[in-house]
């Protein structure tokens, strides 16, 4: 634990090394594109609803605890809102609202794993996956994805053993940017209940979704109606751009067989973590604002600057279906060098390593434009140093 | 896991209860002491600053994350506030911000537990306790108390094996009242110093102080000044009634030998739980609010209310030095067939023995006063019942 809150995860450490360089160069000479925090405000309903809460319901009732999964009327909206957006099979006994997706995951691998046992992750993957796995007493095993970063289900498949308990969905993808589509994920769901059948044991399917509604036309198919045995961790953190208030839920698809049971099992690994319940006031809002986001357009403005710029240097980029972030092919075989040498021009993001995949960086997008355009002149001199631009 | 989430806690089983018979025989009918959900409103100042953040803060600024252990700018305040309140030895980068006292709990234990090591805990205890340091791998062990539930520096001491770990403080303690004073915390520090030396490990103490400004005239003497090795858990929760907004923190001592690895791995615990930072818009509230209350003299009204009522029909009560608890011995040796006859009467609260002593009730009164009048026949039928009034 002491090793775990000493280091700074890869992406952090970034983050940490611009804002030192700031310090150098100044602040206008540092184009830093480490983290994932929205840079969009949070849309008006937020702000205006958080305002009448605060004005009109009494502090006692609005600030109370709820109980431990969540506000009634919250997790009743939540299922409805699931039912009638997805047509999902989402009932207001199976949904956990939660202090944001991480906690999601954690409380969802508490309660399904057993000590050894396996979960596959597909590859590029949110790194903070293995800490939360291993903390649950499970092992994570990336799989590989395609050359496009989209799901092979054959890879899947060979990864599959009796201790696999679960896999992990992160759609749009965290840092590839990939966005999977029906028929690959049907193609996995295959797979899943294939070898659950063969195996005598049932594999969860855990989709993890922070970035649902940030994608550029790309449809993002709800996996509850896909697979029985699925759940749904979500975010309010990057549609409503509320990163910092802690808030989403866990939703337990009411196909599963004994889905109360798994519900339950959830819910008793988040009550072990200290977890009281999700803050209630954001639990209100977020219930308010279902179906809103902010303006997410911007970072569909930001992409199409960045990914134009950087095509047209010469780099290699995977062209994001949804998220925010760019994924670049590194012109140099360590994506670590590439990162390090982007440095020098005063550009800092995360070299694949971290993230399962070697070769590629991230370049995060949910920044400032006016940024993005002031870097295009770093981002071309290091394209002419490796001698990309034609 | 399963398990945990599918039982309620002894507490929440009896407000339900509660619920269920007011569907019955109606809500007035029912006298509800089951939870410790703080009925006073939060201060002013509280709903100001939240009013005056959402308008004037950009929201991207302020619901963005903050890092893992807070906003260094809250870190502080908090910081100086427990140096300039208590002398105490606090600085900013031992200062973590989390989401209530139950979450710092969970990362102390998280962190400074190896597998199979021992916490003791002062009983009566919060039961909570149990399943916090289960979750750590420790192993709860409770000391007795005194017969006024102080603390015995002698049993604390025959309890320390090699495999203690640490020791929970709890005061004003839930559910007893109790207030330790100076004189008996000291013993208690010197045992601790000696049982260390002895066995040439730390014993670390954990200060569980949600009820710190709960106190009806007694002084509630901070132990990072009696104790190198304290961390202090501290919640919001009871002294701004923001119980369900689950903003606290943990504060390791600056005199503990090694106090920057600890705290590492505090922060390593609650990054492995999932716990991404604390709840932003709170923080910012709260260290605004530092050294503030709501108006807590509604419980010290509420206290004199019952403890002299009941104390008149010849209840044998423990009269609350702290909190909002009134320990009421139970006039037949199980405390559970009390609290049984009790809701025949319409009185639910809580049999002693989920905290681990036997033979006691837990009254919570942090309910409306006029709910207390309206109790009191119920209490004199009740000990009318047991021939307890003279």
């Amino acid at each position: 634990m002491q090793k775990l809150g000493a280091e700074h995860s890869a992406i952090r450490e970034i983050f940490e090394q611009a804002n030192a360089r700031a310090l150098q160069i100044g602040r206008e000479n540092v184009f830093d594109f480490s983290l994932g925090n929205p840079n969009v405000p949070a849309p008006d309903c937020v702000q205006e609803e958080l305002k009448r809460l605060v004005s009109e319901m009494p502090p006692e009732r609005l600030h109370g605890y709820s109980s431990a999964a969540g506000l009634p009327e919250v997790r009743e909206r939540v299922a409805d809102y699931l039912r009638g957006t997805f047509g999902a099979n989402a009932r207001a006994e199976l949904i956990y609202m939660t202090c944001g997706a991480s906690s999601s995951l954690t409380a969802t691998f508490g309660g399904i794993l057993n000590r050894g046992e396996e979960v596959l992750v597909l590859a590029p993957y949110f790194p903070e996956y293995r800490v939360f796995i291993s903390q649950a007493g499970g092992l994570m095993k990336p799989v590989r994805t395609d050359e496009n970063f989209h799901i092979d289900a054959q890879a899947v498949e060979a990864a599959i053993t009796p201790k696999t308990r679960a896999i992990v969905v992160n759609s749009p993808n965290n840092p590839s940017g990939a966005v999977y589509g029906a028929a690959e994920l049907q193609a996995l769901c295959k797979v899943l209940s294939r070898k659950s059948a063969e195996y005598g044991a049932r594999i969860f399917l855990i989709a993890d979704e922070p970035y649902r509604e940030l994608t550029y036309g790309a449809d993002v198919p709800y996996l509850m109606n896909f697979y029985a045995d699925t759940v749904v961790c979500y975010s309010f953190s990057k549609s409503l751009s509320l990163a910092g208030e802690r808030i989403g839920f866990a939703a337990v698809n009411a196909d599963m067989e004994g889905a109360k049971d798994v519900f339950a099992a959830i819910s008793g690994a988040a009550r072990a973590a200290g977890y009281v319940c999700a803050p209630t006031l954001f639990q209100r809002v977020c219930a308010h604002s279902l179906g809103k986001t902010g303006e997410l357009s911007v970072y569909g403005g930001n992409r199409t600057l960045l990914y134009g710029a950087l095509a047209d240097m010469g780099y290699a980029c995977n062209k994001p279906e949804g998220a925010f972030y760019l994924f670049v092919k590194s012109p140099e075989p360590s994506a670590a060098a590439f990162c390090a040498r982007a440095k020098k021009y005063g550009l800092f993001f995360v070299p694949s390593d971290s993230f399962g995949v070697e070769g590629y960086a991230r370049i995060s997008y949910c920044v400032k434009r006016e940024m993005i355009e002031r870097s295009l002149p770093a981002f071309r001199a290091l394209a002419e140093e490796y001698g990309l631009v034609k």
